[in-house]
């Protein structure tokens, strides 16, 4: 599959110079090209009622509430921020005892959309992903779901959230349906984008510039890896870092599968509002988006960018930055504790 | 003044009896005695246009901020939760390097209706208060206030609203200014609650539960301290806890003014959302509102309260709940960081 883009991309060397013409023809060829790889995604309708509308904002709660995490400092929200395009902007997060983790925090915006989770693919989907995290020793802390659960059973409003979302399960607060909540206020967090209007027809939705570099970005082959409604987020790729000790470097998906093809291998981190989620790579080492194009282009498809096509990629990547939905600009204000409800711990 | 208070705590005990037969005479006549102490508060306007605007706005995305802190990932929200009714409901905060402070976070809803900041009065007014915790090594740890405008500047849409929020300033953009932009924000986070409206004059805004702690109260002297619009954080008084060891106790405001008639004074916790902003008293070592009011009557008016009668104060303590308004409910969306951005650091 890959040669096939890469073929394509010796093709658009040709139709970039035809491109500095800007002529309607070109401009209809390029987004027929795109369009054979991408669809434009649409904002979900956020249910407004039934136990759906029940789990997104019990999904919202939970993803807000400190008390998830052994602490009761870090949420969901501490390093997937709503208000910082659902990341941290940190290398990689810290966690419980502020150590930093392995890894840098992907955007829950459009995690939905990916075909699996976490950088080594290791949940299924964001329902399985949300419940890693709350009981990672490194990160949140607690020692087990059962103290989860009992942290919530000890609230009667979000028993009665759970009830609501759940009808007709007999034990509803269970840490199975803690992710699925989550889970599905995280569905609704999908951000589409000015490149969304130009693949639904509007061929203005994009600048010459922007246009350029999505032309260079489907040539070079960029869109072999970041496929998908995500643009990434659903392809998995041996990457090292030019220079990375291998000895040293982070085993990616072969902690998960034990399948050597797997070694170094991590998933195309989504480009959607890549510009706003800083820093990158799965180390969150390299802050200029820039660079990092020119790392990708160099070490997966061998292949040197000018500096003109790089600033072209780019700002064809600043067109994938969506607006933030409301229901994720609503802060969800969190019931109380009890005197029966489990403390804060270190 | 504190006398005159207990003296009306004497007369107190016997109208505690009349109001058992709850006569319209006696409702009227705790409403009298309630206004002479408190009127209500009202919800300020939020400035729709113009520079207060801009500050209001400006200050809510500074609050949100987690570029305030070195590590980059500690915002004023971190330990004022909005959606925690404005504090971390911890006993101490944990700040830079996850270290409990050495006190609790109190609440940031009402606070700009506080005569002074922070438990030993420290600072004058919200505007000064927001400033501390941002170079505190214990909290958010910036190094100095240049490094704070070092990062803001860096950052075009910040410069912009600065300059909306104070026009005709030659450097807008400047570590006051932070301050006053946090303050504006925060002098919008006003939560008036029944006990305004029973205040206004609906009678029926407090049941008849909540009416007799009310009396309980008043009666008992609690409002020598809680008094005012933050029904709180006017007056400083001497605290020890009990079978506390006063050589190893927090001297309180003495560290401010090295008077020693401050010697373990603090300034009294304003009741507003009380319910919410648990754990109690400056050490949040009391999680048990009930036990609090015990312990405050015992200690500060050498009273010795029944169950029923802290159960009716805490009923009353309940009604002075209000709503968490729009304008902190509302997540700003902050602006990217730079290339040139100073980064975050351990």
């Amino acid at each position: 599959m890959k040669t096939v883009y890469l073929a394509a991309g010796a093709l658009g060397a040709l139709s970039l110079t035809c491109l500095a013409f800007a002529s309607g023809a070109t401009d209809d060829a390029l987004w027929r090209q795109a369009r054979q790889f991408y669809q434009p995604i649409r904002m979900p309708a956020v249910p407004a009622k039934g136990p759906k509308a029940a789990q997104v904002k019990l999904g919202r709660m939970l993803f807000h509430d400190p008390r998830l995490s052994r602490s009761g400092i870090i949420s969901c929200n501490t390093c997937h921020n709503l208000a910082r395009y659902g990341t941290d902007n940190l290398p990689t997060s810290l966690g419980h005892g502020f150590v930093p983790g392995p890894r840098n925090s992907p955007s829950v915006f459009n995690a939905a959309l990916h075909t699996r989770q976490f950088w080594d693919g290791r949940a299924r989907d964001v329902e399985e992903q949300a419940l890693g995290p709350i009981l990672n020793p490194k990160e949140m802390a607690m020692p087990a779901s059962d103290q989860v659960i009992e942290r919530i059973v000890s609230i009667p409003e979000y028993v009665a959230l759970f009830r609501q979302a759940f009808p007709g399960q007999k034990d509803p607060v269970n840490y199975r349906n803690v992710g699925v909540a989550i889970g599905a206020f995280e569905r609704m967090l999908l951000t589409p984008s000015r490149f969304d209007r130009y693949l639904a027809g509007d061929r203005k939705a994009l600048t010459a510039r922007e246009k350029r570099g999505l032309k260079v970005f489907l040539d070079t082959g960029c869109v072999s890896c970041h496929a998908g409604p995500a643009i990434g987020g659903m392809v998995f790729q041996k990457f090292v870092k030019p220079g990375e000790d291998p000895e040293r470097a982070d085993v990616g998906r072969y902690a998960v599968t034990k399948d050597p093809k797997d070694r170094y291998v991590f998933k195309a981190y989504s480009l959607r509002n890549v510009a706003r989620t800083y820093p990158y790579l799965h180390d969150g080492s390299v802050w200029d988006l820039a660079e990092v194009v020119r790392i990708m282009a160099e070490v997966q498809h061998n292949k040197t960018l000018s500096r003109s096509e790089i600033a072209d990629i780019v700002a064809f990547l600043n067109s994938l930055t969506g607006d933030v939905p409301a229901v994720a600009r609503e802060l969800p204000i969190l019931p109380p504790s009890r005197l029966n409800t489990p403390r804060p711990s270190m």
